[in-house]
């Protein structure tokens, strides 16, 4: 089975992070390809950074889909261009924090996700919303930089078991998500020190996009995932739209 | 990887079809182990056979455990029991229809549930509810009793074909849930007849119990699923409940 | 009338608080019948001990109905089997936190139920949820084990007072719901002491059993509540289950 | 006992069925006191006439008060003026479809509120979302005007049956909630006719003020329905708000 | 254009303070009619005055749409008797809580309202949940009576300085609504103050009137906010309501 | 007051239709700059267009800023990329489904938004449910192609007044709202026609734009509208995304 893992930011050494944790979850039969993004910022903190993501992301999921990749997870926790790459893709896509919490709630009844950023808290607040668990999900920003997960100097981490102290004092947090791709390697470390579960996204993703290619499922097309419509696109993505639907 | 797969009625010949449907969707590392209750109603049509089959169900779980299982479905799209069963357990326990719910969720924006007798259906729209898709799901019955699924000569097939028929007409179902575990070999036949994903809730089971197990996540044992504490059970519960709780 | 109050674990002691309370409770004409449950767990605390009380309980909602009971109030504030009982019965059921809740309602638009343990926090608030209050209610655990209350040495009504005393601060709360049945005896001092409405919800139940007697309302028996279809019941449940219907 | 009932509207006659209604539905020792409101419109339809009638309703509420009542019934489906008269009396205030709403939800999941003309159908959705029940309840017009209901010529009684006739066919009702108070005589026929239960809100209200009564509940005094500050009322009102006032 | 700006309380002082701030808001070429109720309580504090304040709003309304107003406002953040007042006039009718929850649902996604009184929170509350608004808004009580703000020697401006300094650490507001009329001059004070836009609800409703008299859009006449029927009312009421509906 | 209105297709025709409207609702002193997007889709129709035009639209509302543009409005109904322009920009940016749902709100209880096509029904049910309207929304599909409004001898018009027939007849519709900027033209003849409010979102967001200007709000920036911090852009997109952050 081939497992295309998309980082839509630009950083590659995330990616490293990303694919070492997606290999780690996957089964043994399952191949990781984790690609980096090409176009778009180099972290993604907030609306601004999700938009200007989503061309680099798209075009990632067509040429894998293309390359015989039979799902294809987005990793970054604020699910950056989910519909859309639903919309394009014939294979299923997946998003990390969909699939934490999807699997968060089947150990579960209340958990905390702690994220890097403030500007990242509402809008992960709306996409607990839309998955339907907003009653039993509190979010928290840690305070840090995106790319200070990558930096073995700074602080980031402490800032991160604090969060995670305080989620379970005072939101009778059961279990923690960690929201945000760049904290995928710490899910152990963290389950071990704070005898909790702790669930990463990304791994959480290998294993959602595992179990629809291993029961044949895929997106549905009738209705908001249908295929995109043949039609002209202008300008600088003139260069790119068309080939992404042909790959479709 | 092994996996228990309990029938919580006593019909052995549905456990058979049950047990045919997971051993399908499981990979080929797992071993599938299903089991009858043994204490309980023949089919469970709604919310009285449901709490008769409890500890039927409570008893198989932790008899599997002690066994070596490492993850338990409970295989009625009541998701009986669920609650209690995962307070019991050490290993991550899981119900069809939550398992249904959340992988339809990833390929669906709205889908339709047809499940077996109106009496069923408010269970399960309050299951629907409680798992957070109550927006996006419709549920349908198709008026046949449950063991009707089991003789060939009924017309039960017909009935079910019909409601999807409907679904897809009626509700802009952009995939089908199969509502009862007695259909868990349908699944295949009907996405070919209808062209659209239909997903048998013992097979989405299986996969997520893959998925558990294969991150090492089991229930939280903080909170509302924390261990039974220990005492004393009066009555014909006195046979099997403290051995229930030595086993976990 | 005569009203059945049906004490779903064994614990006796347990039962002459409850039974004390509604008669208290009751009008002039109205006999009640306390009974305790033979078979189950000696507390209620969580889902696992609901599960394991629920056949207890439905054997003496049967019974009650049979000797001629007009109502059936079950006395444990997780409203244990209430749904089965509904079908089961031909006689109304009802749960004490739904009356607490509901009469609640009518004095009051913020209020805080009070309950014993931790792990019965959630599933009151389900219930909560389900009885459409829960943007209105708070639920608070006073880390007591429920037959704490039963013993005078212990400090379980101070740390009940403390969590009022709370409740008042920092919910907003209007009035106080005890979470417990074994908290039926405490209503009235505690209204005195507080100065706002404290409600027990056995005496609410007694009330409204007698309005539904009163005004010859009983359960709907079309969708969910339609009386269980005859089938066998195996194992240990076949000693009561065909008994139990016979008596609907 | 003595509870105070009054018609929000000035149409004796319907004052006189709510009164037979109420008095039918109250124990032996109940009192019933049915007055007609001296300030207002004939009928209530509407948010227009339901403003306009809260200032006679609350005169007659501080005089039943003073007069020694011990509980107090508004008798329109609206609820008219519901949270003033709460915030004015010493005494608990029922709402009539508040008490229907709640008694129904003890005994049926889904159930159909039948009311008379179509601009009474939102302010009814709306409270019926207030109370909880949105999810479970529809609502429906019958398309007659209040007053018709008086009158016997007048075919409302036939389009009341039309509508409970199509509740049950299509909106899966397993209890019909009469949606006007005006209706209050119709329970008993409509229940034999229908064969499901049939829910009149006077009477519902008589029962749950006798058992609020009964516990001593009243309305709590903290926040939102806290006595009125004592101030001046200019204009019209000055003649009758400060007296209503010292009779609390 | 004409507008209407009705202060449903009969306190002079308050009108000029709404009336400044109402033209302070205005176009150039719209013409503020700012009018004091003659009927009811001298502030508005709770669902009682709420109620008494309704008849003397209707009255100054229909008057106004009488005299030539193309649009009305109630100046109370309670919208006082909102849904009345929109069936009875044929110019479109606004409240300042809707009107400026609404415009501060464009410039933030969580937002704090700071009204005066703890027993006003729960009736802004639920307008908040009325306008969709719920789950981003807090609501915050002063705890302050509605006519201090009108004393410069009271410490009511330090209390709600004090409310939205809070807001701001423990809500994570983005923006600040004040919630009473009375407090419509403050808002280009705080706003330098905190740095943060704060929004005054009058001002709020001003705008909208604009805009919806521009568009030429008014209430619309199917459904709730029907012109009422044409009835008698009785009493007081009679001197006014039939010359309330001649009006329209 | 100078307001920029962005057709966020590349289809210019189209953008003449939009700002036509948007010149018709707009006060005297109101200058409307209509803008066509530069890169995307030549019509949006669904998540994958959607996704495609943000870059787009993005460029040309930091035009519009550095221009002197006080306001920005988005004309496409899906509001495309608001947040991230919300979060790019110093000037209030306003998406026309989020003012037409908004400014229908203040005129009825309950309404239906009529768009082209069945895959751009759930992202406006979504984009109704986060604006809070949900419970008093329909949305339907007139099954037409966005670009064939733009065509005269197409049937779109007609297929568009039947769903309005529909709407009024079997949703309780009391106002319409056009689904699409490209029938921006077609409010006042479907309002003569139909007799009831038809409201067009451009017209609606011109009017809200206004407003905001009007009381010199703009959007909070604390929270996730923060301003994007600096960071490097790769790929085909380091092009601009520089460019558009150094004009914010």
């Amino acid at each position: 089975m081939n497992i295309l893992v998309v980082n839509p930011n630009t950083t590659c050494s995330m990616t490293e992070t990303i694919g070492q944790a997606a290999r780690k979850a996957a089964n043994a039969g399952t191949a990781i390809t984790a690609v980096t993004s090409s176009m778009g910022p180099v972290s993604i903190e907030g609306y601004y950074d999700e938009a200007l993501a989503v061309p680099g992301l798209l075009i990632e999921i067509a040429r894998g889909e293309q390359a015989g990749a039979e799902a294809a997870i987005i990793a970054c926790f604020d699910d950056t261009g989910l519909d859309a790459a639903r919309a394009l893709a014939g294979i299923p896509v997946i998003g990390i924090c969909e699939a934490a919490v999807r699997m968060a709630s089947f150990i579960a009844r209340r958990f905390t996700i702690v994220t890097t950023t403030e500007r990242s808290r509402i809008p992960i607040e709306e996409l607990v919303k839309r998955y339907g668990a907003a009653g039993d999900v509190r979010v928290r920003a840690a305070d840090i930089p995106v790319l200070s997960l990558e930096d073995p100097q700074s602080n980031a981490r402490d800032r991160l078991r604090s969060e995670i102290t305080s989620a379970i004092a005072k939101d009778s947090a059961e279990a923690i998500v960690l929201g945000c791709a760049g904290m995928a390697d710490l899910a152990d470390d963290l389950t071990r020190e704070f005898g909790l579960p702790v669930i990463d996204g990304v791994s959480a993703a290998v294993k959602q996009a595992e179990a629809l290619v291993g029961l044949g499922l895929s997106t549905a097309k009738r209705g908001p995932y249908a295929r995109p419509y043949a039609k002209r696109y202008d300008g600088m993505l003139a260069d790119f739209a068309p080939q992404l639907l042909s790959g479709t």
